[in-house]
């Protein structure tokens, strides 16, 4: 067990990226568009795939959806690279369930946030954590997302949540690079355990301080630059590495900036891969795609990036 | 339509308990609790029944137990009053097809909140109303509940929702008084919208100053005591209305105030109706049942409160 | 002493107008302005004035130019009412000084925040409260305002607070009724215990409970008014009550909506005052006073009000 | 004028204690422990002397005690290092009068955060920087410390500042790191803008990815070991930067854990200067120095950092 464990996590690090759900409507995937949007992401050379996250819109999507989205994801991968699913929910039970339908679809990891719509204490998270781990047909990743679980992962909960063997990691969304420094020392205390940065705009500093890897958003549109920024980084190359972060902070500041917070995120990215070809823009409720002013803003900056050839326009 | 909405915006008005859920375990219905304790909340001249709430814990429920507890609850009550469904959900589809199965199982009502994940903006939270009011097989209520759900109806999307025929009225949870009183503005604007009040606490207020009622958690244990309050300050009864507030304090300072906010509430609460006999007080996940020090308290507090013989400690 | 304290809580209960601070420039009173504001609200019939407070902007005027503030208001009011002076500050011995002050020029009163920079624990804001209450030359009001202050005076920190006998009430500003409630709970433990509601919008729910009145800020514009529907609601009037808490309703929704919040309530106010003459509506750094579009929807809506005549647009 | 703030932000790169105040009671320094508390820091070499910030306990000093401070602090300095002085108020006047004080005593530059009791809008903001930076005798730094002062310096108000020649650089205390790579874009736009981290633990991170020195409070306590990681970071040496970050982090999970955020930070440094002899840990209202069983702790952790010897135990 600890061995296929050491074998998975040594695998996934890198980059995982969150995948975005590409939609035809609030009931069909846009099929081809998944289909393409894997094989752009996979020629990054990444490191695995993350489906059915925040960014994959997951808690937006009928089960139905999810199930589909996991059979299609495994299939057009075909174990290229790990798969791992998200099964955050609000009810215990239905995490199980999509936990186990990942499973029979060939998935190989499933990540956990906290249950989401009301809010417990870490005592109760931990054991939480425990019961669920102790039904789950697959390793578990822990995810940290206090600004949409108004719950954080604190530092005993983490401890205490790595002396079960098949939670294999943490992927830290909160931002707050104080806790995650935090994680780092924790991280010193269990060798396998898998320690991953969420926002993009920290991967360079998580990654130059030790951590394995990133689960970046903006992957999903020029996939290479973030194994080029994770590898820069873990191979202490500073120069490099500031280039390359500069680069991600010039798609964090206009790609991900036309829209509102806390959604702008999603949306611009939705968007930009709709303007370069690659899956449809539609978003779940209760989100819209962009009108034409914005994805028409999304595509000047697409220009400027050098990620679009400015002729079109 | 607008005759039958009248009707039973009629018939609710006064107290719809926010029924707790009685579970034998995290995926079995306490059924025999689940009937006595819908027996002791009509004995005490409610006007509705709300399922599926927050107090119902209905996010923390497979949506298997959601439908169990839809058809045994109105089985039980068999139309002595109406029942509501709550049929939030962070998917559209999934809120969609809950209300279906609650309008088969003869259903009054549907209640819903914002999807609760990914916070939206006010522009996508109307447009989210309206799409799913279109798509409902019954007239639907608000549920303002910022705490748990991050959003907010602000008083231009409750303005618009109030032209949609379907949608009858607004339940406020947010403990936020200036908006309710902003919302009791609103309410003039159309003769027969709803405006219900949460948390309550907040209930002799809320119909003291003209609104249609309460759904008081409270009411899982003393139903007439909420039917009585809101009588009292309907009846513009000043002194009587004070008194019975009061002990709404008491109860609210003891029972819920013995756990850690914010589930404090539902867990003293299921565990006093465990104490009275009334069903069991298991919990979904991540929460767990009062350990027996904790339960002592409750107990003590009910024989306090009169609800409980101290003989039988 | 108690005797003392008993007559000045008698004299108290009803309104105590929040004065604003009529200014010329940033160091310059606008003496007639203050002169005539003062006039303006004693006119009405109030309880008290209190002066210095978050209406009054007192933590960004000069120490210089609280100092003239007192001084001018004391003469000026000539103990007509009672007078009460903010003290709050981030300093111990600044707070001590200017309630020196204060008693020096006449005050009858001082009223006290939590220390607003650096937020502390509840059990230091009782230590806090003992202290400076043992070096206060006047009797002191706590005053509950944690959206400014980051801190809540927890029921357990008044109920310690009650046993000071120079502590003579809480004014609540913090718009949460369920707390309020608490506190009047709390409130039946002393006699001569003061509780006073902030935001008006409350006033009318808060006096039906039994409350003892209001630092209304809109009495500053039409004392009269709030002083009618604090009377109103002590009398139990229901009828004339929700009549004049509809009228207050329409000044907050109204005035106090053209800019953005939180400051849009303070500049409505200045800028309401000005157009009717009274005082200036210059603002303390880091404000600024209305723009001409927005000092003419102003104008408007104290037409509509009835407060100003239309001809003179 | 360019060319000497040139020369400052040149001297200034590196480590900038912000010192903490030492006294003997509410209204006396520990001048003894303010002089060998300089001498301690100044031995470390660091770059420049940070005092009356919140570190500093500024808000919480008399302005009889601000005053001290800096003269005592100017002429124990005595030109071997930049002096900084906190300005921040919530009166502008109040902030003005001090830098002209602090200009007096010899003061190289002021520091400012947003007032922070009324929190303002963006352009309000703007405009009080604007207003200021006008009055002052004095360079000035920007301070962006948001949980204490409600108000972030958004990019735009930061983009329009640095236009303001007399405004010489950004101190980021957010902790918000995707914030502070925000900072670091703008800052290519201005050669001699100083951006400088706050939190320590983020020192190493914010060195490496270009920033120009950090305010961290633990170097009151070891300045050598910050003087020591923002050397081997801006070096780009990644190996001994780890190692140092690692020795930060230690000392953030011991000695600032003791005690309840968010003073426990503040508290324990002021105890482990006390415990090392350097000066006293009285605290200004309402805090108070640890009781003696967290001592104790404070002891522990010093000895198993191996700043004190255990001997003494």
């Amino acid at each position: 067990m600890m061995i296929n464990n050491n074998n998975l996590t040594d695998r996934l690090r890198g980059i995982i990226p969150p995948m975005v759900t590409p939609l035809e409507d609030r009931e069909t995937i846009d099929v081809e568009g998944l289909e393409r949007l894997i094989e752009h992401i996979l020629a990054g050379s990444v490191s695995g795939l993350f489906i059915l996250g925040t960014t994959g819109e997951a808690p937006g999507l009928s089960y139905k959806l999810r199930h589909e989205v996991i059979e299609r994801t495994c299939l057009q991968v075909d174990q290229r690279v790990p798969v791992l699913v998200g099964i955050t929910d609000t009810s215990f039970t239905e995490s199980v369930k999509i936990a186990h339908h990942a499973a029979d679809a060939g998935v190989d990891a499933v990540v956990l946030s906290a249950p989401y719509y009301f809010p417990a204490g870490q005592r109760e998270l931990l054991s939480y954590v425990r019961n669920i781990a102790a039904e789950l047909p697959l390793p578990l990743f822990l995810y940290n997302m206090p600004s949409h679980t108004k719950m954080t992962f604190g530092p005993k909960v983490v401890r205490r949540a790595m002396e079960l063997p098949n939670v294999l990691g943490l992927k830290d969304s909160s931002g707050n690079m104080v806790y995650f420094h935090e994680m780092q020392q924790l991280k010193e205390e269990r060798e396998d355990w898998m320690l991953l940065m969420g926002p993009e705009e920290l991967l360079a500093d998580a990654v130059l301080s030790g951590c394995d890897g990133g689960i970046s958003g903006g992957a999903n549109l020029c996939p290479r630059l973030y194994v080029d920024l994770y590898e820069a980084a873990r191979d202490r190359d500073l120069v490099r590495t500031r280039e390359l972060h500069r680069r991600v902070m010039e798609i964090s500041t206009t790609i991900y900036a036309v829209g509102e917070p806390p959604s702008a995120f999603l949306k611009g990215l939705k968007c930009a891969l709709s303007c370069l070809g690659i899956c449809s823009d539609v978003m779940t409720e209760p989100f819209q795609r962009f009108m034409p002013s914005d994805r028409e803003r999304i595509r000047e900056h697409l220009v400027e990036l050098g990620l679009l050839e400015g002729a079109s326009l």
